[in-house]
């Protein structure tokens, strides 16, 4: 961090930094991916809960955006942001009700759907709401098999919600090496559960998955949307699964050095800052952009303990580390704001709008 | 939850809420227990965050805090605590410098030390502040060894900085049948580096250990205060590790059920209010209070896949369950505030004022 003639305005650590024009190049690459495979982008904004990037994202797509819960919706509807998919099977009981009806009275809105039960609620809700079929393509979490697809939408239908299409997470693409299998599951399964849907009287007009690590592989020819989020600011995992290189990684952690030993440092960056998120195949808590070879190897509220390769230079009691977060989605729930760079210099401050949003 | 004459505000999940009477046992069993050793309780106030419970730990204490950050104790400060221990290797650069100047020139303050490029700066930012040596009593984070407390302790007195004790975190009991080795450790490491100090011109009048699991094994000879934060709530992880049962965890996430199928069901509580942290140890991402057996095996943003065991009834999609987050530390700072309950009836909230104080 360094360069241009203004000099980076003095802060204390920890803090989260985003390289804006990494952040730019990422966006412009998934838009310009997903529109030469004819593919509808509609960017995830659970990673990034800022307004700023949310307009960018659609600048670049001419879509909407999807969300994960009422409260995130809620919080881009009241920034101007008109359609708005909540990909995850809604419960509208109690206060959401009413606040999914306010929101539908606003916005274009599509929620999901799994169950006749939660189809029942969300038909008494808001009567005419869009819905899309979850369905499981294999990371087993929520979502009916294909097969059952037409039973939902026929529950759907009966609860006088407007079934629209099908959707899933490949979430099992999240292990190394498994992209491609995940994303051939996700074609299938939107296939099988697009074809159960017809069956069942209901045109599949919208057939949506992706994630970061499959979007590049799923079949054009089922899918007609993709709903990937990390890819903004892309993350250690992501690296080390090989969705990209550190290089693309737009959000880091800008931390201090507290205490150092040979071959060993502590930052005061913890999973207050970072988050605790470490699957069992990454290498540590984070990765070092500036030293890949460094290892986080043990995480704390407030220290992350790194261990250097033989012969790199351990940085000193007082120096500023950056850290890649293993999950960045995780990460920026945890900061009110993110401090935006170019070439160095500081340039802007980004509220998290959607932080904590999760009711 | 349930019972009273009132009925419980319908809230949408998920939320963190506070059992105020299994708090308030809590936090007298603890300031007791102390009391009866004749040891100072200083009670950690990065778990809670929360003006209230402050105040509550300081009237059954009537000593001070412990915080992990300047800007915790910041906002500590500003809502009248005056007493304070800074439980961390602070770097004095930046911005920091002048903000422990205006604490220290406000309440009673006390930081950490433990190299002497720390001290350097601890004596250039304010002269004649209070510190602690940190020593490392085998968790491996920071602290030098008790034998180079004396070291340290000369650097700090020359960088003008007043030596009153030593201190350390055995982090190392958080692991099964660890406690007791932990605790021992702890007080052969403070009875050194006390001796080391002595040695080095310098009385250790403050000798501060102490970590919820293992504040009832501290050698009472050696200690004269005691730092636990988990012991407030409790959660997940102290009951597997022994340190409390389940029915002292005083913090849940009530959760939703939004998916079921045979022996499992999936909650609307994820890592963006639980928390992701998850030692190898653990039996899964939480337990839940009201049916112990079940697991907590696989846990998203905004879901939590639990199995219950053969014969356990299945929530239905609705119906509220409470989860105990494996680190109740992380998961208070996700939430801007707690719900407080007594009786199974919400009878106030309680801002969490230091969330996100990371810097």
């Amino acid at each position: 961090v360094g360069g241009g003639t203004y000099r980076r305005p003095v802060r204390d650590t920890p803090y989260l930094a985003v390289d804006v024009d990494v952040l730019d190049r990422n966006l412009a690459a998934m838009a310009d991916a997903a529109r030469d495979r004819g593919l509808r982008l509609r960017p995830h904004a659970k990673t990034h809960k800022c307004v700023e990037i949310a307009r960018r994202q659609v600048a670049l797509s001419g879509a909407g955006l999807t969300v994960a819960t009422v409260a995130e919706a809620e919080r881009f509807a009241a920034a101007g942001f008109d359609d708005l998919f909540l990909a995850y099977p809604i419960v509208a009981s109690g206060p959401r009700a009413g606040r999914l009806r306010a929101l539908a009275d606003r916005v274009a809105l599509r929620v999901g759907v799994e169950s006749a039960e939660a189809a029942a609620l969300l038909g008494r809700a808001v009567q005419g709401l869009e819905v899309l079929v979850e369905v499981d393509s294999g990371h087993h979490r929520t979502g009916v098999t294909p097969e059952r697809a037409g039973e939902i939408a026929t529950a759907a239908t009966a609860a006088g919600l407007a079934v629209v299409g099908v959707f899933t997470f490949p979430g099992h693409g999240y292990g190394p090496g498994d992209r491609g299998r995940a994303a051939a599951d996700e074609s299938a399964t939107l296939a099988v559960a697009a074809a159960a849907l017809e069956q069942a009287g209901v045109p599949a007009h919208v057939r949506s998955g992706g994630s970061t690590p499959t979007a590049a592989l799923s079949d054009a020819a089922v899918l007609t949307e993709l709903r990937p989020g990390v890819y903004a600011f892309f993350d250690a995992q992501q690296a080390e699964l090989g969705s990209a290189g550190l290089a693309d990684v737009a959000l880091t952690a800008v931390a201090t050095v507290v205490s150092r030993a040979p071959g060993r440092a502590v930052l005061d960056a913890g999973s207050k800052i970072l988050s605790a998120d470490r699957p069992a195949w990454t290498t540590g808590y984070g990765r070092l952009p500036d030293c890949p070879a460094a290892r986080v190897v043990a995480l704390s509220e407030h220290h992350a303990t790194v261990v250097f390769p033989d012969g790199a230079e351990v940085p000193a009691v007082g120096e500023p580390v950056r850290v890649a977060p293993n999950h960045v989605c995780t990460a920026v729930n945890l900061a009110d704001e993110l401090v935006v760079v170019s070439d160095g210099v500081e340039v802007d401050r980004w509220a998290v709008a959607a932080r904590g949003a999760n009711t």
